[in-house]
């Protein structure tokens, strides 16, 4: 028996890069978060301490902001790819994780160079290369908080000795969406999907009569993949943030779904896969 | 000498309320989050224990739910003022201080039922009413990002031995407004006024040849000021959310103010106040 | 009537400073995170954006790192009243506020520069100084999170149609102390004092038999005027962190305050000062 | 072609539940925050709507509290894994996974029912039962905040066109120790086996002389392994946790590692994993 080294990467985590592009008065802003994340030859870093092959974190982080300057920041997966090669041309990366944060920008009417920050949903990716050739992208929203006030049920459940749960036929379903879907391939219209996806995925959850919250995250799940053909599969993680009818009977009120108290923990969390059944094998696109 | 009772209040704080109405299958949503402050006689239940003058916060917690179901929830504030006024009709309350935080919703495109949260921006207020029929209203917003991408200088400042800031003529100026505005009285259109105050903040930022973040926060409680008569004050609250660019001429490459990093901390702090010559005394307005 | 600028004040904020001092192979550690608010002949820099009279923020940061290498850091509050007076001797400078956290490390048994983080709890200061002469000291901690798993009731209290709590003659009683305590002077010894009022407060939480958390709010105030001389005044914010006993009758259990269901919000919130009743004027002391 | 679904599970997250253990006048506390998730046959629920398979995730809850009562709650470990055999012995359930985390509380000096929260750090598992009888323990911490103020060098490195770092020969090195460990077995003492882990671990990252946070991270793995027959493997978490020496030549002050900035993002960010080579598959371990 011998103790050993198992899988293992390191790099630079959250370097926060703005981009400012000036067409004339008229700027564009890019605001992204990049980790990156390598491995190869890095046995004697662990045992040893020797250091030869590793590239410094702190390269990483210059790596991103000089490349976002000689080739700007397009579509994240796009950006996430190009610094994932570029990484893995050094001899003892073998491998090479990026996983890109953006966050959205409003430009403030009429304006040419002011901006709002478009609150709390971030789109995500997460780009693998492998020196071997092999590549994978995976891309997704956080932070999506949405609500049915109506048309969601949940009733005919298995029951044991600790369910007090009442049948529910009318409540509010309220979730945050995380929602990442695997491309096919690495060369899709990043712009295009992204914007594809998040429209399904607000029709879908509108849009569905809701007997579970499982139900409402298969549909998405479909309707996500029915319109994009680019996409083989999709992970959703749907908290159903609970919003709870107040009894009022004490103070002689009724309330017919009227008043809610917004509850913190516990959340129900449901997570689920969905994908085609010819989908090719995901590799290491969700590590 | 003596120890001594000071200023002392209690409440219930963070009590989570969303309420539906209902208008045939349009549906609308109030998502508000209520801090009640309660003082008065409450002497003896800091020196002896005796609870007699103490209403629970357990009880402050069903008064607003309860309120809320037999007056609705309106403008933030007038639902503030109501709860104020109902605390202090106990003969031990003499003076409620009621805090109310709105989290906005859009509705899906197209649909009755279905909403998505509005960012990370959160409308305020404070209301408090005492027993001798003094009241106030301060309403207020917070989380709103903004960013100008040029448009913003800052040189000409007063140096030291200490100082190695080189000036700027062209920088990136950030912020997140925290804004807070008293209203001469307690009857003004609240949501009139909100909108207007908001659009005012956004124009007077987007508007302003800055040099110096101070000039700018400036500028901007004149504008809300010359907008809304009925506003005597406004307290303004700017972190200067860094945005340094990046030296890439280690790498043989120029950055005309294209790649900046987003620093998260130290930051600047601007804190100021606009205000009438002729405001009346704001006495516990800002309590 | 006129617009007119009211209070203002400018600094840097979270300033994060580690220092390291070496007594030969025994190494000792300050980590803390300096705010610098500066207010003074700022009408201009906010009027027309001219900054003659403005020390950069950028400046007050080097400032916070230069005195820490030429006088160190000792006590925060000795730190934040050297920071305050070396900026008023700016003359456009003549008002400054230092607030100082301070973060714990404590020593890894039996090696001499190696520390773990001493958790949640954090010291902290806020110093003025004014070119008048006058100069303040408030010194606090907040995060101390404290639970009494009996000796707490809560009866007798005030009832109205809202009220539907029960009494309760046994209850968890657990709150995260937030405590600021106002200095007479400005030359206490103040590492003694802190130790004093800190492990007062904690003598005082778990050794009243508590009727109202107000009660123990009180006690905890009055235990520190007694034990300190030199302060003279304390403001404690007790959250009432709510633990709820489970009901488990529905599953044939009983459950005699054995388990019990910590809940976040809503929380009840206990705010009160205890002073001396011959206490110095604050002046600006709590600003 | 179709569109199928995949892996899923759902259950009630961060249930917040607190055991109070009465000896007399001398109590101890228990404090967890649960997350059950079961998986099955659950296709009819996504699918359909159907719930007949489904045990609510309400459900979940009351059996966290109901066993807590009926079992104890001892090391979380064994409570997990009593959890997550009860829901399996559900027909529909086929897999459950529990994740615990505990929070410490210490108890203060010579009382028997008061304590004060153990700061930061967080004491977790994950455990998993399948109904055919394979069932897996993960140990572990998060949150261990620990700094070397020296000792730590990184020289030797990788360098190309991007690299400015410069080689360091003293610096410090702070991280936050996220460990997780994987027991060969179900059946350990998991008590001792937790303070021989967090033992060595401390051990370990103050007296490796650290040449990169990668060696100090395998020699923590290894000093574990050596220690504890029981343990197969373990994977640590350490962001590196930057101090940055501030110039302070600009003001004529040299600094011998004396004065640091701590930064807050970028960080690096080292993974890696530790294993015996003779260790049993992880299954669903680490899922």
């Amino acid at each position: 028996m011998a103790i050993v080294l198992g899988p293992n990467r390191y790099g630079k985590a959250e370097t926060r890069l703005v981009r400012v592009v000036r067409d004339g008065g008229v700027h564009h802003v890019k605001d992204v978060n990049v980790s990156t994340s390598l491995s190869g030859a890095m046995s004697e870093a662990h045992l040893t301490g020797d250091n030869a092959a590793v590239l410094p974190t702190d390269t990483q982080k210059n790596t991103a902001y000089a490349l976002a300057r000689e080739h700007g920041v397009g579509q994240i997966e796009d950006f996430a790819l190009l610094l994932a090669r570029h990484f893995t041309g050094h001899d003892t990366i073998h491998h090479a994780r990026v996983a890109v944060e953006e966050y959205g920008w409003n430009r403030i009417g009429g304006t040419g160079h002011s901006f709002a920050r478009d609150g709390g949903e971030v789109r995500t990716c997460v780009a693998h290369h492998d020196r071997d050739g092999r590549a994978s992208v995976v891309s997704g929203l956080t932070g999506l908080v949405v609500m049915n006030t109506t048309g969601s049920e949940f009733h005919g459940f298995l029951t044991d000795p600790y369910t007090t749960l009442e049948p529910a036929t009318d409540r509010i379903l309220a979730t945050a969406v995380d929602a990442r879907w695997r491309h096919a391939g690495t060369s899709a219209d990043f712009a295009a999907s992204f914007a594809l996806v998040r429209g399904r995925l607000l029709e879908a959850f509108a849009g569905t009569h809701s007997l579970s919250l499982q139900q409402t995250l298969y549909a998405m799940g479909e309707r996500v993949l029915n319109a994009c053909p680019d996409i083989c599969e999709i992970r959703l993680t749907l908290p159903n943030r609970h919003h709870f009818p107040v009894d009022l009977a004490p103070f002689g009120l009724d309330n017919e779904n009227e008043i809610f108290y917004a509850a913190d923990r516990p959340y129900g969390l449901i997570e689920g896969t969905v994908l085609r059944d010819d989908a090719p094998g995901a590799g290491f696109a969700w590590e």
